[in-house]
């Protein structure tokens, strides 16, 4: 028996990622979001949403490059941190103990901290009502070298990566491998 | 020690949501999707992209609305199964025991075995290379009746959402609770 709950943003699981961006004055900033997720293969795009009250859409403006940080786990509160406070009032990089390095293919900072990350150009803008969809190209990723396997391939069961429900509001840790894709369904329906 | 492996959509974790929609001739189709994702608070919104090639773009074109189907743990293999075959020549609902179900907000089918479906009208789309972009506006949101608190709220613990990570191209299922948003995080710093 189904229940409406009405038109809300409920959905399970979400990244929580943490966009990293340049300042108009060229200091490292940092914010969370949930609005984001992978969106294009080729060329391999990634999203996010933001307000454009937001600090980070003044960043994207004055220089439209992003990276994405991606957490483990362990990671949780720090990354929850990012999506209290505004870069625009409180140096929170410092704060909380995270240290900006240049990105190698586009002009953004990443948090040598966080164990994968995405470096993106800015390719498109999409203005959807409260937020403005930022799309970028991924043009390289980086991967902390002790999560990769013996073949070079990201070992997901070391990232631990956690996810994010706006339905119950909370941050969930990463459990058991289930099965691969193309291949856990194959025998359906033969 | 960081490490490139180039641009590629390597992240995580990733939704694997099911997208409901009714074809030309008006016969219910169901299309596994990863790139997807909530994208605005205000109206609330979620996008799912897919390449012009899929049945599910003629679907769209045809009838712009669609369901979004969140399967809870238990059906990562009919959800791999789904974004296996194309609906153009099977008719997979029938195939991995599914019920089509008329939305009550729009003109989609949603998936009667999948326990949260967001119902969707198309407000936009973008190309974006390889994909295009399909934004939907969220309608309803309808959850199984056992998955809510006394409260009514969703309890995502009930609910067990899995993850798919191209990086491994592993399903990943859910774990354990590791704190609430804007809360968290919120002693860092001081």
């Amino acid at each position: 028996m189904k229940q409406s709950l009405g038109a809300k943003t409920i959905a399970a699981p979400l990244p929580a990622w943490v966009i990293g961006t340049y300042s108009p004055e060229g200091r490292p900033n940092a914010m969370t979001a949930s609005w984001t997720g992978i969106c294009n293969s080729i060329p391999p795009s990634v999203y996010f949403s933001v307000r454009e009250t937001r600090y980070t859409w003044d960043c994207i403006q004055a220089n439209p490059a992003f990276s994405v940080n991606i957490p483990g786990r362990g990671q949780a509160a720090v990354t929850d941190y990012l999506g209290i406070e505004s870069g625009r009032s409180v140096d929170k990089l410092a704060k909380a103990g995270l240290t900006a390095v240049e990105c190698g293919s586009v002009q953004a900072p990443y948090l040598a901290e966080f164990p994968l990350v995405l470096e993106c150009s800015v390719v498109k803008t999409l203005e959807l009502g409260s937020h403005i969809m930022v799309v970028g190209e991924i043009k390289d990723v980086l991967c902390d070298a002790d999560l990769l396997d013996d073949k070079g391939k990201l070992d997901v069961e070391k990232l631990k990566p956690f996810s994010y429900c706006p339905g119950d509001g909370r941050y969930h840790g990463p459990g058991d491998v289930l099965g691969a894709g193309y291949a856990l369904g194959k025998d359906i329906g033969k």
